[in-house]
């Protein structure tokens, strides 16, 4: 076998045979097959696509490099979420509490936020004290205690993913469905959870700009995570729009805890009740009702338990910034847009998100909206409020916000597009 | 300007702008774009194509990186020739001192074999004493006393190409006929000849497979020399058969001699003569006679003035192999097929090729053909000699020739295909 014969095979359009995919990985970890190697064969496959056998193979091959996870020994089935990133999206800030509540062991690793989407260990970390890097024994005594932990993942599961990733990253071949899906699902199957919910988003601060993209993905990894035995489904979200009234760290936190206490913006509960529903049914727990759970506090609950278990302090006052710029309504009328895609520059250019990975961000920056699409809106009146610590960078937020078709504001009288859903479709395997 | 922005340009289809090919080719070969971003643009350009624009600027950027030679003050006008490479392809030996006695000036930079295609430099040096490795003021003096020479490329001639050209041959990105088209006119123009003609070989013993692949490569070649001021042609010519009789580094001198004295094989003459007169006719030297510069001598002198310049013993004998194996017509009828590529891996196996760049080849190696095909063969009479000086080695090189299809003999009252002429068409520009 050598690196050679497979970039050929998948270059002149062949699929690859599984020795082919299983030595390829293997070796590309190992070092034996070298980076420029490797990209060649990832732009290879960006442009001529691999079968869902190749797929599957593929992100088995990625597990077989690392460790698997095992959560046999604790007493509650093991359910999870995966959102493939949006601007706004704090899901998994009230949602493990809620799972967790109802009686489910929610085991979520996840990561941190890239250009201008956000991520939520950046978010958790606004909280006073809240570390995100835990062992794996600590990691089973906070899901047995208190049922949900958010954490970093580790170093052990799917190395070659790291490494592929990194690699990807750089060379221009992020951009394949194949690739996207196999990176997203080595972790999720390598973490051993029973049960997987993804939400994968469509619109313009997605990674998927189309629908018929999202679904090709979500149907992607339906039918991964299917294969190797997780029970898997996929909810198709709207990313046009940011997710509730506020992008940024501390800000989401602040509204993740609004949600908890039984308010916050419409779409952040919809959402949230939504794939807490679908975790709670794919792990079996068909009676639970994660409403109530809302309404009653105890997902309040559970949230303060599992802050506190990582070190946080739920009490302790979130940051605020330094300063803040509101945005007046350019018009009077209905607001018909507001990109997400942005919105999501905005919040980053303020400081909340990171150009390269090791890049700081600011707690308490960020873009807090005053209106959704389909409110009416004031000419002058205040739409958004931008919060930073360097006032300095309201000019480039601004800027992203000056964006051709950024905010879209229509006389009332004018015949307004019905606004997208917040929940675009749903895919289960078979 | 960045390597990812390029990258996703060519990945996504576009043509890449004059200012983006002109980055990354002097970045690349400064070291500022890494190997593994260069192998995934080399990836998308073999899988997205580029535009004759792209292409010619591709080339100059490539040229723009190293040293230019000069010629111009040489008394005679320069000429060179370039074949795309094949087996049995002497004919850069009786070529460069023919045309050189007809009144031009030939620096033939030359290369070395890499597995079953022979390299002029391999056969060369199977004269005792000569050396491929001269100076730029050497070889100018060679060219002004005897007209022509025949060495390796210097360093200086376009290092991007020499960086990139590595790197394709370890990540699967060589047969792009964009990429190929500008590695060898990069260097053709930088060497500063000022006309050249293309010998693009097409047939089972040619880099070129079909006839087609040839004529678009040769066309793409035609079009950048003309496009950088060199007056280009090119000959489309048969590689399903090897050329002449002899494939192996001295069998081949012993041929080239031959020719020189007035002999040797008809293939190779009239090859020999066509290259000869597009040449000179590309100097601009139209009143030349190739022919009678053959058979009255002249080109003789000026080979063994040519060799003895280079240190070589044009009277020397020749080296010859330990070991001999006959190999018989397998049937009696009409030889209609000897396959080129199959007797390109038995001389290789033999011997007189290398697999990786460094390794030694044998100068008496090689096969010797006692028919061609159209012509008539005996069951049981030598059809092929397999010369060598190891031995064990005679099996791997039967066993290339065993192939299916490599040998075919009809019946003589069979109806038997026409044997493909040499020259299959010309190409040259407007």
């Amino acid at each position: 076998m050598d690196a050679i014969s497979v970039i050929r095979a998948k270059r002149d359009g062949h699929a690859l045979a599984p020795a082919q995919i299983d030595w390829v990985i293997d070796a590309y970890t190992r070092g034996e097959v070298a980076e420029e190697q490797m990209s060649a064969l990832a732009m290879a496959i960006l442009l001529n696509g691999m079968s869902r056998a190749e797929i599957a193979r593929w992100t088995a091959a990625m597990i077989a490099t690392g460790e698997r996870m095992d959560f046999s020994s604790l007493p509650r089935p093991t359910t999870d979420k995966h959102s493939t990133g949006g601007v706004g999206d704090k899901i998994t800030l009230p949602l493990a509490p809620l799972v967790a509540a109802c009686g489910a062991a929610v085991p979520q690793l996840s990561g941190r936020g890239l250009g201008h989407s956000g991520g939520t260990l950046d978010k958790l970390e606004a909280i006073p004290g809240w570390r995100a890097r835990i062992g794996p024994d600590e990691m089973l005594g906070i899901l047995r205690e208190v049922g949900a932990v958010v954490c970093a993942a580790g170093e052990g599961l799917a190395p070659a993913d790291r490494k592929l990733y990194a690699l990807r990253d750089v060379t221009g071949t992020v951009e394949s469905i194949p690739l996207i899906a196999s990176s997203i699902m080595s972790k999720k199957i390598a973490e051993g959870t029973g049960a997987l919910v993804l939400d994968v988003k469509a619109g313009s601060g997605a990674f998927m700009k189309t629908l018929d993209d999202a679904r090709e993905l979500a149907e992607t990894m339906v039918g991964l995570g299917t294969d190797h035995g997780v029970r898997t489904v996929a909810l198709l979200t709207d990313m046009d729009t940011p997710l509730g009234l506020t992008a940024g760290n501390a800000l989401e936190v602040r509204e993740a805890v609004e949600v908890l206490a039984g308010g916050g913006p419409a779409d952040v509960v919809e959402l949230t009740l939504a794939l807490a529903r679908e975790m709670l049914d794919a792990a079996g727990l068909t009676d639970a009702d994660p409403a109530r759970a809302l309404a009653g506090g105890s997902a309040m609950d559970t949230w303060r338990r599992m802050i506190a278990a990582q070190g946080g302090d739920p009490d302790a006052p979130l940051p605020v910034a330094r300063e803040t710029h509101t945005v007046p309504a350019p018009a009077t009328g209905v607001l018909t847009g507001l990109d997400a895609y942005a919105v999501g520059v905005a919040a980053w250019r303020l400081g909340a998100g990171r150009a390269r990975k090791e890049d700081p961000v600011q707690a308490a920056a960020g873009v807090e909206l005053h209106a959704k699409p389909g409110d009416r809106v004031t000419a002058g009146a205040p739409l958004l409020t931008l919060h930073t610590d360097t006032p300095e960078r309201f000019g480039a937020a601004l800027a992203a916000l000056e964006a051709e078709g950024a905010l879209r504001v229509s006389p009332t009288d004018a015949r307004v597009p019905d606004v997208r859903p917040t929940v675009l479709g749903r895919i289960a395997d078979g």
